[in-house]
């Protein structure tokens, strides 16, 4: 007699026909809820999607119109592996305003900044080598790592970012394991999820810790021009240079998806000499090239507008979002929570008070009409149950303030249960599988 | 002392801590020839790169100028790692062309189709296992294969693509040799580089003598609506099928690259259900989503634009280049030389007589200013090099002559040294290694 599978269970007829490495890509069990939370009724406190409003559509419509009837012939081609070269040289430019002094030639043009991870992890780890990361991780970074079987070992932020101690202590103790660490990742501003910076003066110190254990360092850079009160910080890639302004231990990624605009899916990769060759070549293997227009839109964007002027735009979006998020969030969560206070960038990482669980409690959060991330999104060994990430990127301050409401009722409610009744839920740290992000949570 | 690293030895700081799938990543040879070879004083044969000078570059500029004016919030923003719904409805459309019933929820949209050969590669093989291939195989899957570090078995053609005695002798010995074959990869449709089709008298045979082994079917099929003389053969995909339209046997890969434009990056791939659930996983950790202005620019073009009328203008010129290659080849090759007489798409496949070597030859061809791609970037296993690619995608009808005018010169040249002093290089026949395509060669 044939049995139904239990709940959760797939039949899957290409089990055994998989590779190895994809037994560990599992849709993330948030994923249905965030099904539910696109709805227009629901305030979406968890997706990372830049609010566009600010863009000037019908200047970059007419931009690209402009771009494909006079250049079409290139724009719609085939172009080269390593990314337009003309946009690798603007690339430089824009990193320059983080101090770094760098050849187009290390420039890799990719497909938005998450191919660059895929590249990198790709060129560098084997299964079961370990790669450092902060605790907590921006969450596609941990699924590019779990679909290449890396294991994960976090390292302890506090308020000015990465702990260099921690570092340390983390790179002696995977030593000891026996096991081979090959980079740190990083994204040290405006950390998502953690809405932390990395200061100034840890910077030289995580890089010379790096450096002499032989790692390299991941420097994960989308936000570093969205910082509301100080012009941006010397990016690490700037510190670990020669008199030529060359680097061997650092590898910088960077992105116009936070600065201009997602859907184009353009960013980059600087890497040592060396190693860029090799990221050309697994970037063949994996698109051939980036879209030949799309460089060439963001290329002629940077060269004829203003977009220095637009990033301060969307800085100032995000400044007062950020304002009404701190607002709200100090008026109305109950006692004992506590949040980080972003300088910049798209996001609040939240802790809970006691025992509650933020992944037990999203699906009560979306009945109530507001969605975030649980926290456990966010580490590749499933603690963060007691944390949560709320963006502040895309809604009105309005909404902002009703989603924090709505969540603030949520979380009173659950208070006082544990109160009159104890725990609610069995608050099981189950090792988490890959949790390939969705865009949603980018 | 120091010594000097011997020519072609490359002095690369990070080869430890590579991963093992990297050290099979080197440049092709003929690389650094084709930086030469794009010379305008060359003619290249080389290249797969469609002209695209039939498009109608100012109506396509004015769609998307309007698109990003009138939908840029949604065109310029995150999109679903699956790809746009509404551009995956119009796929299930265009594949319908060649006989297939399919649901717009199994079709991927991908970054090209060359995106869809890596992510069913990521997912399917483990290093070591087989991929049955047609001999000779586009370069740029051997190079997704081999980064993954599959073995690929070459399977012989004839003049009616894919010989099936062949392929079950070739399953019969990867069996016997204890060994794990996961899929055939197949062109069907005017192959690439061997210009020829699979008759529709073996597409159920090739079928079922994959689903008895066990074996997917990945059905590539770039150039399945580009034939001359006939309206497309009926895909492999269509016929394994059960009542509602599905398939568990092929996963079957589109792409916009020669049928609009290969700048997009738009292509797709069609697969079993729970096959479709691991590659969108798969996309998700590779690029988070494909360019959301990609997909809707190409959605308005199929909708608005007479799409087919532009294939068949794309047809007539191809055709025109064809006829030009074969009465250039038949005119000016020496005694002993054969190729292939393609029916549709890009490529003549060329075999040289007695001993010439191809890639022996390729710098001499540069030289007299014409390239093409010798045979050996179409095998695995450092065979081919009495073949050679000749494209007419690209160049003029009168550069097509003259380019093969040029080529006759040089293999004329060869035959008469070889006639009077004997062979002028060693012809080793050295194991490939993985040598990812320039888009060049695609």
């Amino acid at each position: 007699m044939a049995t139904r599978p239990g709940p959760g269970v797939t039949l899957d007829a290409f089990t055994d026909r998989y590779a190895q490495r994809t037994h560990g890509m599992t849709a993330s069990e948030i994923r249905a809820l965030f099904a539910v939370a696109s709805r227009p009724e629901v305030v979406s406190l968890a997706g990372g999607m830049p609010n566009l409003s600010a863009l000037p559509l019908d200047a970059v419509g007419k931009l690209t119109g402009e771009l494909i009837s006079s250049r079409g012939a290139q724009a719609l081609q085939y172009g080269s592996g390593q990314g337009d070269p003309h946009l690798r040289e603007l690339i430089c430019d824009v990193m320059a305003l983080e101090g770094i002094e760098a050849s187009s030639e290390d420039v890799v043009v990719t497909v938005g900044s998450q191919q660059a991870l895929d590249l990198v992890t790709r060129v560098f780890i084997d299964p079961g080598d370990v790669v450092l990361a902060e605790a907590p991780s921006y969450v596609g970074a941990l699924g590019t790592f779990a679909a290449f079987q890396a294991e994960v070992v976090h390292v302890a932020m506090d308020d000015e970012g990465l702990v260099p101690e921690a570092l340390r202590e983390a790179i002696a103790a995977v030593k000891a394991a026996g096991k081979k660490a090959k980079f740190l990742y990083t994204v040290p501003n405006f950390h998502n999820p953690a809405g932390v910076s990395l200061v100034e003066s840890r910077r030289d110190e995580v890089l010379a810790i790096c450096e002499e254990a032989g790692l390299l360092v991941l420097e994960d850079n989308p936000y570093g021009l969205l910082g509301f009160d100080a012009p941006p910080t010397r990016a690490i890639r700037a510190r670990g240079t020669d008199a030529s302004g060359r680097s061997d231990s650092v590898l910088y990624l960077g992105s116009f998806s936070k600065t201009f605009a997602p859907g184009l899916r353009v960013g980059w990769v600087l890497a040592p000499h060396a190693v860029r060759e090799k990221l050309v070549l697994a970037a063949e293997a994996a698109v051939l090239c980036p879209p030949q227009l799309n460089q060439m839109l963001v290329a002629d964007y940077l060269s004829t507008q203003d977009w220095q002027g637009q990033v301060a735009a969307f800085r100032s979006m995000s400044r007062e979002r950020r304002d009404a998020r701190l607002e709200a969030l100090a008026q109305l969560m109950p006692a004992g929570t506590t949040w980080t206070h972003p300088t910049g960038g798209f996001y609040v990482w939240v802790t809970l008070p006691g025992e509650l669980d933020s992944k037990l409690l999203l699906p009560r959060a979306v009945t109530a009409r507001v969605a975030f991330v649980p926290g456990t999104a966010f580490y590749a060994d499933g603690t963060g149950r007691n944390h949560l990430r709320l963006s502040y990127c895309y809604p009105e301050p309005e909404r902002i303030r009703e989603g924090v409401r709505r969540l603030s009722t949520v979380l009173d409610e659950e208070v006082e249960l544990r109160a009159t009744f104890g725990a609610t839920g069995p608050g099981r740290a189950s090792r988490r599988q890959a949790e390939s992000p969705s865009p949603d949570m980018a």
